[in-house]
């Protein structure tokens, strides 16, 4: 990332073309003056862009680009890169024969940054079910992402790239350290090491991807109270607290356990830059109670900046008009700043 | 309950004198004209109280009274029935020599509503541990409560009483069904039993202490996207879901199991009444985030109304003016309302 990105554009995949990524995509273009919106192209099928703008009612320019045009382009019509894989992409019914290019999109928005094309990946919504009956063999999204970054150099502590989620709003950023694991599982797979390792990244990456010179880490408890001394589970003296001890120890601005039900509030938030939770749910709640369409996901501990919005495919209202574009406007805009693109 | 309560004032404990309750108490008094506040009286020491203004600054007027002249004395000065038993309450310090009189002014509270000279209670908060030294047998402020709703007449289905727990913001309540566990055992304790049970009870006081004449509950999934269809956990299939089914057997409009982390956003938040979550955290966190100084803590399932601020004894700020009278309030508040009493 020692490269420059300013002057690119961002590369946004198509995801599930049954589901509303092509809906939100033409939405957000649509506002692209007043979301004030970085250029970005579609990597996909030209097509399928132009029969869902159709069905949406939306008589909107598509214009075939190579990531050098998209800039030029973007002001008038939609950029697409054209894969040439042509999409079935009917609202709601899930094809297996584009499952090919689901993927192929993924792949080549990652090497459009590698190759210094563009500045940062932002993806729209996946149905894995649909990709694994087509042979996908990843556990999810963010897990092929981090697969992907091995295309790149190493990190410069020779570790491994390792991909953390973080749930981003306008004043919240969470980070779940167990993620989509049965909640009955999450405590047994918590790790004094697992934590020290994403907080870790997240310092790192808040310095590196948000000019956050010297970041405040907060680390929720995993039970009521922080576990009321040990009260009410163990962990949190056995497990986390070493935890917090380590990070200080290197230097890194950690506090807790902290008792997770008052760690959210406005006079909380504005404490720290960063929560490390425990558990999905206790990232997740948080953030999208407080703003549900600018939830951003972004992915930590990449060799390239990657946004998503934080919804799924949902099926259910493809090709209505219903999907609010909110959320993927903030992930291009997030996207653009933490990067340096083009804005 | 089927006396009115109207024009009877709220009995408020004095809750653990070394903590914040006298302080919020004044604070909340001192705001009677301008945050419409029903009458109340303390229940507790008057000399605590002198004590306690003197040293935040105050100049007020302590009344001692009996509940029956709280209404004409609270204009003019802080209401007080006298215990007469002297408290210490040095601020910061617990004293194992006033537990006594926090537990009686708990019975007296309970006490003034069944003989039908105050509309309900409202509790300071207590210190558990510092109440246990002096040989208080229970393992909370809610149990005590529910221990002593038998002293009233049995509920009409010749059940037990079963004290609840509600937190409720100005829009949002939700009801944790597992409450003070490790988070690790609150999956094995969660039962579909104890869920129905729950819900019952939160059907049945939406309708009588909160006038919402149709309830409509949702019901929140424990593992993350709430299990996946058991992708991530069975428990949502085998059952939170048998419990929801009995419940709309039963004639209850409740929906479940939902996932937690889009449950509590504003558009999802408008579509029911309350809802009812699988743990404390997934409970609390919400409710704490949207409004950290509105939360009340409401206990259903009892013969009489109580109303908590949502906080606990904060030792630490106790006599320096630090502790915000906001939650106490809005316990005054909805104890007034949910009893039909003076306003």
């Amino acid at each position: 990332m020692s490269r420059s990105r300013a002057g690119l554009p961002l590369a946004l995949t198509c995801g599930e073309p049954a589901g509303i990524g092509p809906d939100v995509t033409i939405a957000a273009w649509l506002r692209r003056r007043e979301a004030r919106l970085p250029p970005f192209h579609v990597i996909g099928d030209p097509a399928l862009l132009a029969r869902r703008a159709a069905q949406l009612g939306h008589e909107i320019q598509i214009v075939r680009v190579s990531p050098e045009t998209t800039i030029a382009a973007f002001d008038d019509g939609l950029p697409v890169v054209d894969l040439e894989m042509p999409m079935i992409g009917h609202p709601g019914r899930l094809d297996a024969a584009d499952a090919g290019a689901v993927v192929a999109s993924i792949e080549r928005a990652v090497d459009e940054v590698r190759e210094g094309r563009a500045a940062a990946v932002v993806t729209n919504p996946i149905h894995k079910h649909a990709l694994y009956s087509a042979g996908f063999a990843h556990p999810g999204h963010t897990e092929f992402l981090g697969a992907l970054a091995d295309r790149f150099a190493p990190p410069p502590d020779g570790r491994a790239w390792r991909p953390i989620m973080m749930l981003a709003g306008p004043d919240l950023r969470t980070v779940p350290v167990t993620v989509h694991v049965a909640l009955a599982r999450a405590a047994a797979e918590l790790s004094t090491e697992t934590i020290v390792a994403t907080a870790r990244i997240v310092a790192a990456d808040l310095v590196a991807r948000f000019a956050i010179p010297a970041p405040r880490l907060v680390i929720a408890g995993l039970n009521p109270h922080a576990g009321e001394d040990g009260a009410m589970g163990r962990e949190d003296l056995e497990v986390i607290r070493p935890a917090v001890e380590r990070l200080v120890a290197e230097g890194i601005d950690a506090r807790g356990p902290l008792p997770a039900d008052t760690l959210f509030h406005a006079r909380a938030r504005a404490t720290y830059d960063a929560a490390l939770c425990m558990y999905h749910d206790q990232a997740l709640i948080p953030v999208k109670t407080l703003a549900f369409d600018e939830t951003v996901n972004v992915t930590l501990g990449l060799p390239f900046v990657r946004t998503s919005p934080d919804h799924g495919t949902a099926l259910d209202i493809a090709g209505t008009g219903r999907a609010h574009p909110g959320s993927l406007i903030a992930a291009l805009r997030m996207a653009a700043r933490m990067s340096g693109a083009a804005a």
